[in-house]
Formats: C-alpha cells, sequence, structure tokens
C-alpha cells in the first residue's frame, strides 16, 4: 500500500498557518498531483514507466499512425519536452517513428512489440494504483473529483 | 484574461481517443494543475514570482521564525529542492535566514521588507488569478472542487 506510507499532509510539530493558501485551488491541486504521481511512480517502477511516459504509451497504442503534433496537442505536452519523452521511449524500442503515408514530412507513431507488452503491464499496475487511490479517497468522493475534473 | 488564451483542451484535428487516461485521476489532476499554473505563471510574471516560491513566501509570512523543516513538511516540498527555492528567495533579498533562539543549528525563516512588499503584490496578482479561476470554471464548481480538494 505505496500511499499509507506518503500521506497527504506530514506531521509537523507546529500548527503551521497556511494564510491564503487554504483559497488557492492551485494549491490543493498540486498538492493532488503529487500525492498521486507519487503512487504511481512507485507502483510502476518495477518497469520504469512514469506518468508521462505512460500516458504517451496510452494514446500513441489507442490511436495508431497519430502524428507528434496531435500527441502533444492532445496531452497538453510542450513541445520540446514530447520530443525528448519519444526520444527515450524509442531508445528502449517501445515506439517507432514512421515516415506518415500522407505526408512524408510527418511522423506517424507506434509501439512496437515490446512497446504493447510494456504497455499492457503498465495498464494493469496503473488500474492497480488507481484502485488503490479509490479507497484512499473513498468511492464517492473519488467519483466526485473524477467527473469534476474531467469534466473540464 | 490569460484562461482564455490557454484552453484545457487544445483543439485537434483528429478525435483522439484518451483510452483509460479516462479512468485515471492522475491524468486529470495534473492537466487541472498546469493548467492552473500556467495561468498563475502569467499574472505574476512582472514580480517573477513562481507558485512555489509564492507557497514558500506566505508561509513564511504567516508563521515568522518557521525552521526549514517545518516548512518543508508543510508544503510537501523535497528538502533539496526547498533548500535550493530558499537561496534563491534569500539572493533576492526577500527573505533571511536567522540562526533560531531555541537552537543554533536551525535556520528561523522571516521575509525582510522588500519580501514583504513583494508577498503583498503577490498576494493581490495571486487573488485576481484565483478570480478568474472561479469565473472560468463557474462559482459552484470552484466552490466544489476546492472544499473536495482542500479535505483530502
Amino acid at each position: 500500500m505505496p500511499l499509507r506510507t506518503t500521506p497527504l499532509r506530514r506531521r509537523s510539530a507546529r500548527v503551521v498557518d497556511l494564510d491564503v493558501l487554504n483559497q488557492r485551488l492551485g494549491y490543493f491541486a498540486r498538492r493532488l498531483q503529487v500525492w498521486i504521481f507519487q503512487d504511481f511512480i512507485s507502483r510502476l517502477s518495477a518497469i520504469d514507466i512514469s506518468p508521462a511516459q505512460f500516458s504517451v504509451l496510452v494514446v500513441i497504442g489507442a490511436n495508431e499512425g497519430l502524428s507528434q503534433a496531435e500527441l502533444a496537442g492532445t496531452l497538453g505536452i510542450e513541445r520540446a519536452r514530447l520530443v525528448r519523452l519519444l526520444h527515450r521511449l524509442e531508445q528502449r524500442a517501445l515506439i517507432q517513428r514512421l515516415p506518415s503515408l500522407a505526408d512524408g514530412r510527418r511522423h506517424a507513431l507506434r509501439l512496437t512489440r515490446d512497446g504493447q507488452r510494456v504497455l499492457a503491464r503498465a495498464k494493469a499496475l496503473s488500474g492497480q494504483h488507481e484502485a488503490g487511490l479509490m479507497k484512499r479517497l473513498g468511492a464517492e468522493r473519488y467519483r466526485l473529483l473524477l467527473e469534476a475534473l474531467r469534466e473540464l
């Protein structure tokens, strides 16, 4: 249960006043994201797949032939960062960049057979991560948060 | 209205399948956090204060004499990263690190007069950022999200 070892608030000897941070959605959104990512990273450490790598593999796997620009636009990843991410996944032989049929300058992305295997494992592990989150947050609060955030 | 220029989902020529990402709270928490931070950074660019620097200044301002360990524990910032953050704020003469009265090895943190001025300006700008968020998300959804995340 990795979440047990990384509580959202650590204990502190002193009661610390958060002042206006108590009225800043960004502060709490960041805390939630860091907390979730720590658990995700720990659960997927055996296959060394980061949250960003996971989202890239999932979207390539579900949309074969997608271009880098489409992938960047979908995930909201900065172009330069995506290039580094894809390069690393290509070095690990998890993805391939092929010239697109439609346009020789575009690169169509696809998973290799190893990429498919790693993605299947990553999906299973991330499903366990998600089940842990739901348990930890409570099914009702989990559902409320997921629906509210998905709507945005 | 910086938010108008950075929509949460960019348009894409192709409808892209998010597959299991639709069932991952961490994916949407990250999108929300990045979206909020982009607006925050843009609104506070005139005074060059990042979200992390802002949270550090707010908490020091509201809890004079706080130690680095207490600050790290409160904000959930990794120790090495906090040291870099504090060093930068000290270089800009916004904070001071003083030997604690209670324990000579501890550093008690406090704002300088410049730090107080910058913090007051940062609070005002971040209040505008927050009002923009509330308008953009709708008051009801904003309240729901803030309360749900604050509870965690």
